[in-house]
């Protein structure tokens, strides 16, 4: 049975019938506090009860069983314990149920067989044409159509909240209600075992009350529909913020022992938000302070930020802080000072940060007029307020009467700031009429400057990014993984490499040698790592040297075959790691770098879910900070770059055309001015790459 | 006259007589303001107060001089404007002050012609045997001498804030009030230009009623002194927490703008706190959050942090913050494992976070117990507890009666906690009952996790470190630095060089090839960069080979002169750049980092202050992200990294006793597994140091 997924959610954020099965009269239960929430919609649905005992709960009367309601279940909410799940849904499934809220725990994320029962209470879901939220949630709520099937209430508003933790949603909406938010709706997602973050996403997206998306996720699952989602959702106008938990190694561990998740590398998650728009958050705070900040449907411009304060080190600290988050503080234009010169005094400082010095005690309005040219100028794209503008309304300052007119000038920055350029205030007196002013207006007021500088960080810039390419179709898998064949396929999909010849003999040696142009480069094959057991001999400046080398790594190493190798100049050049990874979540994953010892070392890489063309091959190499080395440097010619590009771009197709690759790896690809070359090529496939991480264990332990 | 700063600091801080100078009648004045507080502290001193007109301030008489006042002054403030300035500071002096606090503005931060005549006005401050704070400042208290010589009061407590910006200081108290903490004294660093940030360190040092010293500070002007009265105050028990603005370059064109200051780079002010053992943050609320967990008086062990959460998503999100913040979440061992499994429940995680998964709901005392077992493991060094603890007693739990179990395991996790692993709490509920208990024990409590990792990221690691070594006495200036003079000049400091011969002309090439072995490096000399115009030449196999580059080289460039040298052997090394720079404020400063273009790309660099001994030289060399090579590293020996530290000593001393010098660099210093070798050196004095720095602002306007 296909199901209609949109017209299954339909049914889970609005029903007509919901039913709480195992709602329950002991208020320390959760079939209490589910029951309790349910009926506060009971004026637009039809709530009904079922507790297997009969009796009472919450003054209505239960049915012992769904199949003694008389009519059909579209929403049935389940909160028995484990023993009674099956039971309890394959209930509501006979009785029609078109969308489930599993709460109950114990399932899948309780072990292999937990897993197995969870598994094939799914398929019956679907083949019923059925939808389930869960199991082991705390439910679900819509505040707009009065759905409350959740143990806890939500302050309503415009954010659709969607995470993995239930504390760390009662966290979130408890800051968002400090900030003037509330929610639209809120999900729990479980094990996402059938419904996952990718429908709710479409849903939320959807949906008219929802302005902004809240998720925190320790397991993305189905890694490309979250991109395509996100995408889909940032495009059609409403923003995604994602707290991705579990990056690190021990987080890895916690969400593991959390929610049974399985979690992806920092460096994907954050590649898969930036290819989806969406905007990643690392705490609750920033979530919450972001939100707020997207309220202001500010137009995001760029990185160039004006910083206005009146004297003090607000200004200082704010350049400081901006600076280390990556955004810029340039010093402004003279058209741009002399906008400023013309509303203010002479003691002010134009430069940037913008210094009122005085101005703004003398007259509040001065905070108003720079802001309104700060607005004007083109070479600012976002605006910082900092320091101490909301002290003289606030009751605190020993200056008297400037409290109106600072209230004044919040009213009119609040009008100059109106969707238009990204603006964050940070103020010593957030609580003050002249803050409460901008923060009613929209205009984000924070008491501290970093939360106001990552929100800026957060809004400033625009998230929308050329959306990832799909993955193609698989290609036949490879037939062998050897040195020369991985070259070879590499070669044919477009990969330039270094002439080369494979020989297993003296014979075929002095063959490879007339056929090939000294200096040679010797590679004995067969060896995991060639060059640390000293199997590769370069700069080999004629045939007798090479001969030489034969013979001496032969008796060493006694390898299964060797590779005769014309060798690169590479003199001028820069060489790059280029590889890919297949993960679990996300499928091919693309990483660049700075190639050799610098990798590993550095840590100069850039991450994305491939395929990639070659133009965002490009954009990833520029990321890189060894870009600056692309460029003519010195008196030393630019690298070719594109040709690079293209490299990267083919090794990536290549890649996502071959899923029983789980790494692959070109190491160096030599950059040089003229063009791109690969000098090594390494592929491993699952087998091997399970092995080679037993392998690695094993030697750890 | 020889003044006795501790006895004239100590009149600054509790005089007998204090006198306004400036006092008005105005309450939109200075001077009415800062007399009024001065007032509140009549009982204890006697109080002044000075206006030129003559009449009543506040109720009470003023003179119309200080020549009417009965008996001499200890403590002058004076707030009079620009023009009078010199006239009230030379009539104090008359009357014997011996302090003075310069609230005045206009003089050293507004040009040439102030600085001129604050310098000579300080000069007869110091002739006359006092000491004055400011001018341009905001004025000073001391909460428990009732001296109170500021506009603005502070709540008392324990921390001394030392502040550049008033703005700022009253923000941080404000801070530090929400967070329970006050001030013992404040004082407004204003233009530093007598008593400065070094004697008002040393004077909280000694204050009995001082437990932290808060320090805000846009320029440090004697660096030295700042490390070594922070190193004393550290070591004799009073921590330094030190927020120093203006360290990157927009700030740093605030902090002209603003206090008129010059600022250092981000990365010697860095060192110049870890030299002293002064604890650096960012922010006011870092610096805040930090003086609160410091209040604890912990013992700090090392970076090796056990999370404790009960379920939900707080423990996961902990563990990816305090991992990007550089500390460690390592899995517990099997003991602290099997001692916290006799006090927890089957479903719990021990690994590491520590998921208490439900216990904690069935009974608060879990927390207290698990929290127990880790403060006694050895393999837990801080413990941050996370999530919702703390929401049982808030009376927004649903779940009836566990809100005083709730508050028995806080008090019984107070004394558990109390002077033992630097511990930290991030609450959803931090304003509950049981949360309070804990603020109350000196447990620091923060709202939002990332404030959490970074207090215990502050305290969890010692400060304290070697001290810096005093800078020599000056050497004989170097005559010349040419390339063979500067390399001489290294050498004879103990960096060994490869052997190299200067040559000028063909035959003194010849007999140079004859002294050295081959292969050669030939550089051409006297160009600004060698490598870069193509003059040098490696790798040149014989004679014949020198001989012919020299003849290119010859018709290519023109050199004045050549160097002849033997080729180090770099396979299997790893190249570092050493560099020393003069800063204006600290002195030398020393740079180790990966050499060649990777230096300038990729910034994996350390500095320190110079001079360093080879043990600190290697401890720097051990923090670069570049170790990693330095060790045995797939099958390739291990380098010496004792040779390259005594070589990077060598020149640290060589730069600290040599003021004249710029800027010097060996770029390369070849580390290989037998010892350490410099490839190249330069050196530049300060006039060319200005002059190649005027050329490149030519360059970029």
């Amino acid at each position: 049975m296909t199901r209609d997924l949109s017209s299954l959610l339909d049914a889970l954020f609005d029903p007509g019938h919901i039913v709480v099965v195992g709602a329950s009269a002991d208020p320390a239960k959760w079939g209490n506090a589910v029951a309790l929430q349910a009926l506060r919609g009971a004026d637009r649905h039809a709530i009904s009860l079922v507790n297997r005992r009969g009796g009472e709960v919450l003054g209505q009367q239960v049915v012992t069983s769904v199949g003694e309601l008389d009519r059909p279940v579209d929403l049935a909410v389940i909160t028995v314990p484990e023993f009674g799940f099956e039971e309890a849904v394959d209930g509501v499934l006979a009785r029609g149920a078109r969308a489930i809220v599993a709460i109950t725990a114990g399932l899948g994320e309780s072990g292999e067989e937990g897993r197995a029962r969870q598994d094939a209470l799914i398929q019956r879901v679907r083949d019923a044409g059925a939808v389930l939220v869960g199991p082991n949630c705390l439910g679900l709520v819509d505040n707009h159509t009065a759905t409350y099937i959740s143990s806890n209430t939500f302050r309503p508003g415009g954010v659709a909240l969607l995470s993995q933790s239930g504390n760390l949603a009662i966290e979130v909406a408890r800051l968002l209600g400090e900030r003037g938010l509330g929610i639209s709706r809120f999900v729990s997602l479980g094990n996402q075992a059938d419904v996952g973050l990718v429908e709710l996403i479409e849903a939320c997206a959807a949906d008219e009350h929802t302005e902004a998306i809240a998720v925190y996720v320790e397991d993305v699952r189905d890694g490309r529909g979250f991109v395509r989602a996100t995408a889909a959702a940032v495009e059609a106008g409403t923003p995604v913020v994602v707290l991705a938990a579990g990056v690190s190694s021990a987080g890895a561990r916690g969400a593991q022992s959390h929610t049974g998740s399985l979690t992806s590398d920092a460096a994907v998650v954050a590649a898969a938000c930036r290819a989806g728009g969406a905007i990643q958050v690392r705490t609750p705070r920033e979530l919450a302070d972001v939100l707020m900040a997207l309220r202001q449907r500010a137009q995001p411009r760029g990185s160039r930020v004006a910083v206005l304060t009146d004297g003090g080190g607000h200004g200082v600290i704010a350049c400081d802080v901006l600076e280390a988050a990556g955004l810029e503080v340039p010093a402004l234009e003279p058209a741009t000072q002399a906008a400023l010169s013309e509303v203010l005094w002479s003691q002010s400082s134009l430069t940037n940060p913008v210094d009122l010095a005085g101005a703004g005690e003398m007259d509040p309005q001065s905070y108003a007029k720079a802001f309104a040219a700060l607005q004007r100028a083109d070479d600012v794209d976002a605006i910082l307020m900092t320091g101490y503008f909301g002290g003289y309304s606030s009751g605190e300052d020993g200056l008297t009467g400037l409290g109106p007119a600072e209230c004044a000038a919040a009213k009119q920055i609040s009008v100059d700031a109106a969707g238009r350029k990204p603006v964050a205030v940070q103020s010593m007196f957030p609580e003050s009429p002249a803050s409460r002013i901008l923060a009613e207006a929209g205009v984000p007021v924070f008491a501290a400057i970093e939360d106001a500088v990552a929100a800026l960080a957060a809004t400033a810039v625009d998230p929308r990014s050329a959306s990832v390419l799909a993955v193609p179709a698989p290609a036949a898998p490879i037939a062998a993984v050897d040195y020369t064949s991985s070259r070879a396929a590499f070669a044919a999909a477009g990969v330039p490499f270094v002439a080369a010849r494979e020989v297993h003999s003296a014979a075929e040696l002095h063959e490879a040698a007339r056929e090939l142009r000294p200096p040679y480069v010797l590679k004995a094959l067969g060896l995991l790592h060639k060059s640390d057991a000293g199997g590769v001999v370069v700069g080999l400046p004629d045939r007798e040297a090479l001969y030489l080398s034969y013979a001496q790594l032969s008796e060493r190493l006694a390898p299964a075959a060797f590779s005769v190798e014309e060798m690169a100049d590479v003199r001028g050049g820069v060489e790059l790691i280029v590889g890919a990874r297949w993960d679990v979540r996300f499928g091919p994953t693309l990483l660049v770098g700075l190639g050799g010892t610098s990798t590993e070392v550095l840590g100069d890489v850039q991450v994305a879910l491939g395929p990639v063309d070659a133009s965002e091959a490009e954009r990833m190499l520029r990321r890189l900070k060894a870009a600056a080395l692309f460029d003519e440097h010195r008196g030393r010619p630019a690298l070719s770059v594109s040709s690079a590009a293209r490299a990267v771009a083919a090794v990536s197709w290549f890649a996502a055309a071959h899923p029983e690759v789980a790494e692959l790896e070109i190491n160096p690809l030599l950059v040089a001015p003229s063009g791109a070359l690969a000098l090594d090529a390494r592929i491993v496939t699952g087998f091997e790459a399970r092995f080679a991480r037993t392998s690695a264990t094993d030697q750890e332990n």
